[in-house]
């Protein structure tokens, strides 16, 4: 078999796996959205199946064989090249799939659906003594994981590069430093500040039904197809991009509570939009694939906050909103709303903190996460840890561990490394936003304000959608950027911003 | 290998065939309620993908060798142990399966999905010409299908097998001959008749969301469990069981006709408390399956019409039918509702056919299927065969193709021996329920009345739900009713409610 026949083959079973996960992606999607509540054991039957099939084709040797024959032919020696790129990422997923054992495959399927039911109920009854001894066990397995893979200097590595790969801790160490050293001050001066929005006004009446259409204008209006997706609803929200043509995201609706809804569709639309804009010549394959947790949400970030909580995106939406609520927005003005929506305050939920907090949860949640992993903190002390902590970063107490540790169902499904995503998001999202700026000059805003969201999701699509996993993060963001990955945008965004509408810096 | 061991082996492979198919079922039913339009081309590779999958594994040689180990054992000397059942349409399926060649198997595929696609377009155009030829290649292939499984006396045998297995052209041409003779006069005799029913009582304003909640009211009523179950609107209304705790059905509204959606909704709950009452326990297996597709129809027939389209089932939803819809029924009675939806008249369209002449127009499709693969009639001769034919039994000139022989899908996917078993349905529905009645006697009707359906559900259940594929058609027959399956309770039921109705016979 010649190396360009080896990797048609490739391509073929990489595409073959991309129609199976297809199939479960559709099956979950269903799950969470119209499935009644008695086909949760068929679904489980179904999605196992499907899983196991895919694990079983994706780690037959074959496969490796036919990766090594394109890794020493010629079709690599351009590493932009579409075998190359294809070949490095399925090399690093094979690598990854052949290393962890299979029973400990299994043991982690087993022990997380557990930890997430017994997760849900600890979190309900402030009781993490009963989640305890599954989180123990979670790190215990997802250590394990590590050292099957292997790592150099943190077995914290191995983990993440499931989520972000070519990311390290030390990079992510010195990220966090950066950023916890100016937002804490920065959000001190905030909170200090005379000049406080008036958060009541999105604390209104606001009927579901008119928010649906309101939101699914809003989406198409920045972008959305909705000939290759839907919006639904669902308890949490969520994007899952099927593959070409099929695009779907969900969100929930709270009557007396406008963010709620609104910027979520923002953000899941965001998501979506990377997925419809992947190359569909090359889906089921890592070019067809988005490139990263990280980058993926830095598209939602970018649409939910540096578009979607910008002025010049309510000049033009905000006298339609009016429009929509008569009732709760009469007597308010585009000043107000604006302040409003953009309201920082330290607070117990990573999911409702603002832009300037959101990143001090994730700061926590990294430390601790690594402390765990190397053993530093043991899950006995876990409670104590966050608690203090927290009241370092936030300055403020935890009143129980329901808002504490037990927050976020990341741990229960094992989901170790995967919290700094959300940080990179951010901070990619600010960076990619000030390139746009640069490049396409002030008439973005002026876009903006005419409701026209075309030539932002044109520049996204040149520069990061279409490219799938044919660059690293990094890499990618240097390309699009002109630099690589920092926190200065990010942060001269927040106090730029920030210091405006609250009068301070 | 044991024998023991062979049927557990081909056990959880069959219930393996079982999840893959599950997993089909839910994407099909995803293509046909949510997917957005550009979603086809990937859905299409997700269910060729699924369907091959589960060809690959069904048709290998090694279930041949497990199903002949299973069947050369004590396993099977009692014909209706789990084993014996189990093993009888396994081997049926395996011998299709594997008898049909690949080829054909793909060239069936193609065509059939052309046709479709051809059909759609030439109904609308009333342009026969274009569908001929597609008509003529699947008439073709069919032959050949028929050809490959191999038949008695008529190829149609081979046909009909796959949705009526025991059931012979014979058999059916003497039910057929015995329902005509005695429905024409029937039906003249009603057409005649002074008395007439006032229809245009079911054409007034009928707002849909009203319409679904009593709709869905009812179906809970009979016994549909929401808890396992969904209903959604969909252009062409179907029932999609994909397992245990999870069973699906469709309607459509119509906001000027109260018939469609609401008739519509009992015949699919008829399917589905079928498929909710197969036993969980054999899932996979043909013990786990409705017994045939006449039994199957039988099930939703005698929920719309021998109980949905009965007094006493009025006696009870008339009142509530009113109050829901007080300004189309106000001044309604119930005797004039009830002979409205009872109406008796001949029509072109087999879809909106009522009781007494639905099975006419099964029995031209029947006559014309049979000298179609035959040879006797060609498809250039069909138009006119059908006009002729049908003006002999209906007394109706067919004003075009469209509502004539290119009323219906089923030609164009290959469905030729489907229609008959409509009939059966009918046929099974009037002698299961005359056999209910003479078991649980008067009190059934004041179940009725009363709005009580669980003993009509257990009924069934117990004769027919439970029993799976575990005998054939015409044996669960015996069984349940204590006779095989004649025309006469139909034929008795339809001239005693239509001649009290319309004052005749």
């Amino acid at each position: 078999m010649t190396a360009a026949d080896a990797y048609i083959e490739l391509v073929r079973r990489s595409k073959e796996l991309g129609v199976i996960n297809s199939c479960a992606g559709v099956l979950s999607w269903d799950h969470q959205t119209y499935m009644p509540p008695k086909g949760g054991a068929l679904r489980g039957e179904q999605m196992a199946f499907l899983a196991s099939l895919a694990h079983q084709k994706f780690t037959d040797p074959k496969v490796g064989e036919l990766l090594a024959a394109v890794e020493s032919s010629d079709l690599v020696r351009d590493p932009e090249a579409d075998a190359a790129a294809n070949a490095r990422e399925l090399r690093r997923a094979y690598d990854r799939a052949t290393k962890i054992p299979q029973a400990l495959v299994e043991e982690l399927a087993r022990v997380t659906t557990e930890a997430q039911q017994v997760w849900e109920q600890a979190k309900k009854k402030n009781d993490y003594a009963s989640f305890r001894p599954l989180l123990e066990q979670v790190v215990k397995l997802k250590r394990q994981e590590a050292d099957a893979v292997g790592f150099k200097e943190h077995p914290y590595n191995a983990l993440i590069e499931e989520y972000e790969p070519g990311t390290t801790v030390a990079e992510l160490k010195t990220l966090f430093a950066g950023l916890t050293a100016e937002l804490s001050p920065l959000v001190k001066k905030i909170v200090a500040a005379s000049k406080q929005p008036d958060k009541g006004v999105l604390e209104r009446e606001f009927p579901v039904d008119r928010q649906k259409v309101f939101a699914e204008a809003a989406a198409v209006a920045i972008g959305f197809d909705f000939g290759a997706g839907r919006l639904d609803t669902t308890a949490h929200p969520f994007c899952s991009g099927f593959g070409p043509g099929d695009c779907r995201i969900t969100t929930r609706y709270n009557p007396r509570f406008f963010n709620e809804a609104f910027f979520g569709v923002l953000h899941e639309t965001g998501h979506a939009m990377y997925e419809q804009g992947l190359p569909a010549e090359h889906f089921g394959t890592p070019l067809g694939v988005a490139c990263s947790f990280g980058i993926h949400e830095s598209q939602s970030r970018l649409w939910e906050n540096q578009v979607g909580r910008g002025r010049p995106f309510w000049e033009h939406f905000f006298p339609r909103l009016r429009q929509t609520f008569p009732a709760a927005l009469a007597d308010v003005s585009l000043d107000t709303f604006y302040f409003a929506i953009n309201e920082v305050k330290p607070s117990l939920i990573r999911v409702e903190a603002d832009e300037a907090t959101y990143n001090l949860h994730i700061a926590l949640r990294f430390e601790l996460e690594l402390a765990l992993l190397s053993g530093d903190l043991t899950t006995a002390d876990l409670p104590g840890a966050w608690a203090e902590r927290f009241e370092a970063l936030f300055g403020l107490k935890i009143p129980d561990d329901a808002r504490g540790c037990l927050q976020d169902i990341h741990w229960s499904f094992g989901g170790i490394g995967y919290f700094p995503t959300y940080t990179l998001g951010n901070l990619y999202a600010a960076q990619l936003m000030d390139a746009a700026r640069r490049e396409l000059g002030s008439a973005l805003g002026d876009d903006f304000r005419r409701g026209e969201f075309g030539r932002l999701k044109g520049w996204l699509g040149t520069h990061i959608h279409r490219h799938g996993q044919r660059f690293r993060a990094g890499e990618l963001c240097r390309r699009a950027t002109g630099a690589p990955l920092s926190a200065k945008p990010f942060l001269s965004y927040l106090s730029e911003k920030f210091g405006t509408l609250y009068g301070v810096c």
